[in-house]
C-alpha cells in the first residue's frame, strides 16, 4: 500500500506531537502500540479492527501540518513532556525534519493564545489557497496519493451561528467578504474539501450545513467533533451503568484541571462555553432525561502540565429514595488519551474515503464527545452503542 | 393477578429487611419506586421491563422467610438502619407481623455469626421437610398459588466441590447420610425445587450439577449467583470502557469496608475466598485477558454500619506505554443496591416459571456477579451484553 | 451564675439553628456535648478550657436574634435538616418560642438572597436604635445582665474600604448620612458596642479602625472574623506539616460545593471574593511564603444540602525536586463544624468581658480564618500557635 | 570541617540509593536541596536548623555501607527508579564507586527477601568484627575522623522481647551463644557503639535496654525508630487537628500499597505486625485516648513501584453527635519522604556526638514514628511538640 499523508492543524501542540513522536517510536519498536482499535497490542487481544480492514500500516504514515509556533516536532515533543525525554531522543532526526507550516490564526477565537508563525494574508481566499498549496507540495515531496487532515487546534471561542453557515452559497459569499464568523477551522475544513483530504475535526466546534454540503459536493468524507477522551468518556460509561440500574442521577459535579495550552485556552470564558455545552449533551442523551445539577468546571492549573486531573462527584438516588455518592478521580494525560484516537481516525477515514464515503460519517461517533448528526438525526452517545455502530460499518466494508 | 409469595432465606438481614420495608413503603407511596427495571420511577424513563411483561404488582407481593434471629421485620428494619426511622414507623403494623421461621444453620459455614433461632433437628431430611411445610403453611395462610424463594443469607465458607454434588443420585445419598459437604443453602435450594418455588441464589456460591438436575427434573427454574451490586458492578462497566479504548490494565487494587453482618462474615477467611473468586473472574471475562495485580480486600469496619465504602485504584497503560491512574470511591449502601435487584428477580422468575422455564435461567445474568452457566457455556459478564440477553428473552416471552 | 443572653444576627440560618437546637438537645442530654473546648465530651479527654475557666453553663444560655425570614427556630431547624427530625422534635416547645426579630438587610450586600422580615426604616440611626431596643427588651424579659452578640449572617459582598471606616468620627458622620459603605453588619457591630454586648464576627468581613475605636471607647470586647471550619482548618494544619517537613508547595487547588444559603450567597461573585481572600492569606502565613498556583473555587450544588464537600489537591516538591501529590476529600457539615466554635466564643467573650477586656481580642484567633489584628500586628494563622495563644490567655485569666 | 562518613545498613535499597544519588546530584547543583531542615531550599524560607548549627556541608559527606545485593549504587539508583534516569547518569562515576560490603542477614527476620552477598560466618562475634573492620577501613581510605551509621534495612519480623535484651550482660552472653533473638540490626547497633559511630535506627524495631546501656557506656549517641514519612506523618498531624477541635474519632481506616522491596517485606505477616504496632501507638498518643476501629493494612502492589499510595478514611463525630468523614489520598514516594530525614539525622547526630551526647537522644523524635523513650518517659508523637523539642535542643547547643 502506498504511503498515507497526515496533515494536522496545530501540529506543534501536545496531542499532535504525541501522535507523531509516538508513531515514530512505535515504528522503531521502542514503545508498545497501545490504545488503538486498529492495531495489535502486547498482552491483550488485538483491537477489533486491527486485522479486519485494509488500514494503512504505521510505517506508511507521513506527517506534516500547520502551527502558529515554528518549532520542530522534536522541540515540541520535549516541551510538552508527554513521552520521556530519553525515548524522544531516539527519534530525534525524524522529528526534527517536521517543521510546521505557518498557520491561519485569529486572536478573537483563541483569546489566551499568542503566535506569530502565521499566514500573512488576511484575505480568506488567499489563506485557503495557501493551505491547499501546502498540501500539494507535501504530497509531491513525499509522493503521496492520499492525505487526511486532522484539526487538533485549541478550542475556538463559541460564536452564535450566523447566516453565513446556512448553506454553501452563503458560505462562499462569506469567504469572499472575509466574514469574521468564518473561523480559522472552518477555512481549513473548506481547504480540505477542495484538496480532497478526508477531514477529522477532533476539536470542539459545531457542524456546519454549509461545509457538509461542500463535502458532499466535493465527494469528501469527514467526521467530528471533539475527541471523547477523559471525563466525558467516563461520564458516558458510568451514565449507562446508572441507566441500566435505574439509579436516578440527582447531580453530577465535574471539575478538570490541567496545565497545558488547552487548559489555558479553556480558561477563557468563550472557549469554555463551547466545551461545556459539548459535555452536558452527552450525559443527558445516555441516561434519557435531562440531568439536573450537572456542573462542569475547567481550570488552568500549572503544576499539572500536560497531565490532566478530572474529578467527578455523582449523587444518585436508589431504592426507596435513598441517596448514594460516587467519586471518580482520573489522573490522566490528555494527549495520551487523544493520540490513539487520532491514529484510528486517520486510518479509518482513509478506508472510508477509498470506499467512496462522502459527507458526514456518523459511524465514527465512538471517538467523539459531540458526534455530528444530520438535521433530524439523534446523535449516539452511549459508548457501547457507538462501538456497535462502528463494528457494523466495518463488517459491511469488509464484506464488499 | 393472584398474589405472589416471596420466601427469603435470611429474611431478618439488612438486604431482606430493606426489600420488605421498602416495598411496604412503596405500596403506601411514601418512598419512590426507584432502582427496578420492572417498575416506573419518577423523573426518569420507566424501567425497560416495567410495562412489557406481566409482572406481579408490588401490591400483590407477600413476604415471609427464615432467619436465625427471631426478631420481627420491624425490629430488623430499625436495627439495620437503612431506611429512616420515621419512615419505617409508617409501616410498623405490617412489618411487625412478619416474624422469621427458624433457620437451618451450620456454624462451620458462617464462622463469624451466631444464632439460636434454628431448626432443632440435625437430620437433613427433617430440616428439608420443615422448610417445605413452612412454605405450604405460608401459601395456605395467604391463599397463594405461586411462591419464589430467594437466598439472601450471608456468604457461606468456600468448600472444595466433593463427589456429593456430582449428580442428583449422589446428592440424594448425601442427604440421607447428612453429608457436611451439603451446605444449608443447598438444602434450601433442594426444598425449593420440591415445593415448586422458583429459586434465586443472590448470595455467592457455586452452581451444582446435582441441584441443576433436580430443578430440571422437578420443572423448577432458578437463577444465580451473587448479586452484582457495588464494586463489581462498577468493575464490569469500567472494564468494558478500558476494553473499548484498548487501554491495558496493569493492576486493579480494590478494597471494601462495611460494618454490617455481611462484612463481619466476610472478614472470616473462608467466606472471603468465596467472594473474591467471584469478583476476579468477572473482570477477566469483560476485558478478555487475565488482569495481573488484581487484588480485592474486604474488611469489617464498624463505623460504616450498613453503608459500604468501596475504593478502587486502577493502573492502565495507554498510547506508547504511558501509565495513567483512576481512582473510584463509591459511598454506597449494600442493601440499597441489592434490594431492587431482588424485587426484579422475584418478578421475573415468576414470569419465567409461568412461561414454563425450568433449570438454570442465564438470561438473568444481568443481576449477578457469577452468573451460573452450563458446562461448556461461557458466562456473560459485560453489563451491556447482559442487558441485551435479558431484553431479548423478554421480547420472546412477550411475543408468545 | 446568672443567665447569659446570646443574640444572633441571622438566627434563622443553618449555623444558628444548629447552635440553638443542639444546645437545647444537650441540655436535655439527648445528644453528646461534642466539639467544644469549653465542655467535656464522652469517651475523650475534656476540652482544655472545660474546667479551667468560669464559663456559663449550657443550661444558663438564652437565645434570641434577628433574621430576614420570620419562621421560628423549630421550623428553621427542620428546614436546614442538620439534626435528625426525630431529635429536633424533642425540643419543639423551646424552639418554637424563639422567633426572629426583623433584620437589617441591604440587597446590594447579599445579591443572591431575598427576605422581607426586615426593619422598616432605611435610616441607619433608626435601625441601630431598633437593634438596641430589641436587646434591651430581651434582657428585661429574661432578666439577663450580660449579652453576647454573634454575627452569623451570610457573607456580605466585598467592598473596597472607603474613608468612612477610617475612624470613629468619619463613621459617625457616615451613619448620619446613611452612607451605603456602612454595611448592615457594621451597623449591628455599632449597636452591640452601644448596648455593651461583646461582639463576635463569625462571618467574613474586614476589621474596621472606626469600630475598633468605638469598642475601645465603649469598653466592649470583640473578636473575628470568619469561622475557621472546614477547608481552611485543614489547610492551615496540612500547611504546617509541609512547613515542618520543608516540602515546597507547588500548587493548591481547592474546591467547595454546598447546597445551603451560604453556598447560594457565595456563588455571587462579590461575596465569593471576600471569602477567597480570607482563605489564601491563611495558607501563605502558615508556610512562610506566597503559595503560587493556589486556587479556591466555591459552587452552589443543590443535592448536598447543608452538607459541604471540600476537595483539595496539593502538589508538593520533595527531596531532589521530586513531585508528589495529596488529595483530601472532606465530607463535612458546615453547621456542625461551626456551631461548637460559636458556643465556645460566646462563653469565652463573656469571660473576657467580665475580666475587663475591651477592643480586639486576638487570643481568640484559634476560631477564625482571618483573625483581626491591630495595624502592624501579624495575624497568627497556624492552628497550634493559635491554640497556645488561647491557652496562655486562659492561664493568665485563671491565675488572677 | 573534616569530612563525615555515613555508613548505611541496606545501602543498596531504595531509600539509601535515593539519599546517596540525591546528595551527589545536589553537590553538582543538578537538583534542588529540598526537604531538609538543615538546608536552605529555593523559593521558601531556609530550614530552621540550616544556618543555626555547625552541621556538615553536603559536600563533606562520604557514603558507604552494607547490602545483601552486591550491585553498585549506580545500578541501584537506576533500578529503584526514584530519580530520573538522565539525572542519575550525571553522577554515574561517583555512584559506581560505591559498592556494598557483604551484609549480615538472617532469613527468619525478612521472610520475603533473598540475598547472597552476605558475611560468611554465622558466628555473631565474627560478624561484628567484620562490620567494625569495614568501618575502620572506610575511615582510613577516606581519612575520616567521624562516622554515623544509619539502619535503612527492611523491617525485621516482630519477635517477643526475651531475656537476652534485658541488660548488657545478658546481651553479651547472648552474642557469645549466637542467640537467635539477637537480630541482625541489633548486631549492627552493637558494632556501631564499639566503633564510636553514632547510630540511627530508621527502620522499625523496639528499643533495647541492653543496647541503650551499651551506648551510654561507650559514650555513643543514638536515635530511633522508624522514620515518620507518609501516612503516620499525616496521621499525627490530622490527629492533632481533631484534638484541637474536640472532634471524636470514631474510626480510622488506613491502607497502603507499594511495589518496592519494603512492600514485599511488609506483606509478610511478621514484619507487618512490627509496623502496624508502630503506627497505632502514635495516633492514640496524639489524641489522648485509644482510637477504636483503627485499622492499618499494607499490601504489595507491583504497578506502583517505589511510589506509595496511602489512603485514609476517617470517621469523626462532631457537635451534637453528628458524623462526618474525611478521606486522604497521598500519592507519595517512600524514598523521597525518607531521604531528607536521613540526611538531617546524620548531620544532627554528628553535631550531637561532637557535643558529647551519649545514649538515647529523644530530641530527634520529630523524625520517627516510634520515638525511643526511657522507661517511665512518655514518647512525644505530636509533630509540633516534636518540632519544639528539637528546636529547644538546638538553641541550647547553639548557646554553648
Amino acid at each position: 500500500m502506498a504511503r498515507l499523508g497526515v496533515v494536522i492543524v496545530g501540529v506543534g501542540g501536545a496531542v499532535a506531537s504525541t501522535v507523531v513522536a509516538g508513531v515514530e517510536l512505535m515504528k522503531r519498536n521502542i514503545v508498545p502500540r497501545r490504545g488503538m482499535i486498529t492495531e495489535s497490542s502486547p498482552g491483550m487481544p488485538p483491537g477489533p479492527l486491527a486485522n479486519q480492514l485494509d488500514v494503512a500500516p504505521l510505517d506508511e504514515l507521513v506527517f506534516g501540518g500547520w502551527d502558529i509556533n515554528p518549532q520542530s516536532l522534536y522541540a515540541g515533543a520535549l516541551q510538552h513532556n508527554v513521552l520521556p525525554t530519553h525515548q524522544v531522543a531516539l527519534a530525534r532526526e525524524a522529528l526534527e525534519q517536521i517543521v510546521p507550516w505557518p498557520g491561519i490564526f485569529k486572536n478573537e477565537y483563541s483569546t489566551n493564545l499568542r503566535g506569530d508563525h502565521v499566514v500573512k494574508s488576511a484575505n480568506f481566499r488567499d489563506q485557503i489557497k495557501c493551505v491547499i498549496s501546502d498540501i500539494e507540495a507535501f504530497k509531491a515531496k513525499h509522493r503521496l496519493d492520499r492525505v487526511v487532515m486532522v484539526n487538533l487546534a485549541s478550542t475556538e471561542s463559541w460564536i452564535a451561528e450566523t447566516g453565513v453557515h446556512k448553506n454553501l452559497a452563503t458560505f462562499e459569499a462569506g469567504l469572499d467578504a472575509n466574514d469574521p464568523a468564518i473561523s480559522p477551522s472552518a477555512r481549513y475544513f473548506y481547504a480540505a474539501n477542495r484538496a480532497h483530504a478526508a477531514y477529522v475535526n477532533f476539536s470542539p466546534g459545531p457542524t456546519s450545513p454549509a461545509l457538509t454540503e461542500h463535502a458532499e459536493q466535493t465527494g469528501n468524507p469527514f467526521a467530528g467533533s471533539d475527541g471523547k477522551t477523559g471525563q466525558t468518556l467516563v461520564k458516558t460509561v458510568l451514565g449507562a451503568m446508572f441507566r441500566v440500574r435505574q439509579l436516578k442521577i440527582l447531580g453530577w459535579y465535574s471539575i478538570n484541571f490541567l496545565g497545558n495550552n488547552d487548559g489555558l485556552c479553556l480558561d477563557a470564558p468563550g472557549s469554555n462555553k463551547t466545551k461545556v455545552l459539548s459535555k452536558s449533551t452527552a450525559l443527558d442523551a445516555v441516561v434519557g432525561y435531562p440531568v439536573e445539577n450537572h456542573q462542569v468546571h475547567i481550570h488552568y492549573y500549572k503544576p499539572r502540565g500536560d497531565a490532566k486531573e478530572a474529578w467527578d462527584n455523582i449523587d444518585v438516588e436508589g431504592f426507596a429514595g435513598i441517596p448514594m455518592q460516587m467519586k471518580v478521580n482520573f489522573l490522566c494525560q490528555d494527549s495520551v488519551l487523544a493520540a490513539p484516537l487520532v491514529v484510528d481516525l486517520v486510518r479509518l477515514l482513509d478506508v472510508c474515503s477509498r470506499a467512496g464515503g462522502r459527507g458526514n460519517q456518523r459511524q465514527f461517533s465512538l471517538f467523539f464527545k459531540s458526534p455530528y448528526a444530520a438535521p433530524g438525526e439523534t446523535p449516539v452517545h452511549d459508548l457501547f452503542d457507538q462501538e456497535k455502530l462502528l463494528l457494523d460499518w466495518a463488517a459491511k466494508v469488509r464484506s464488499r
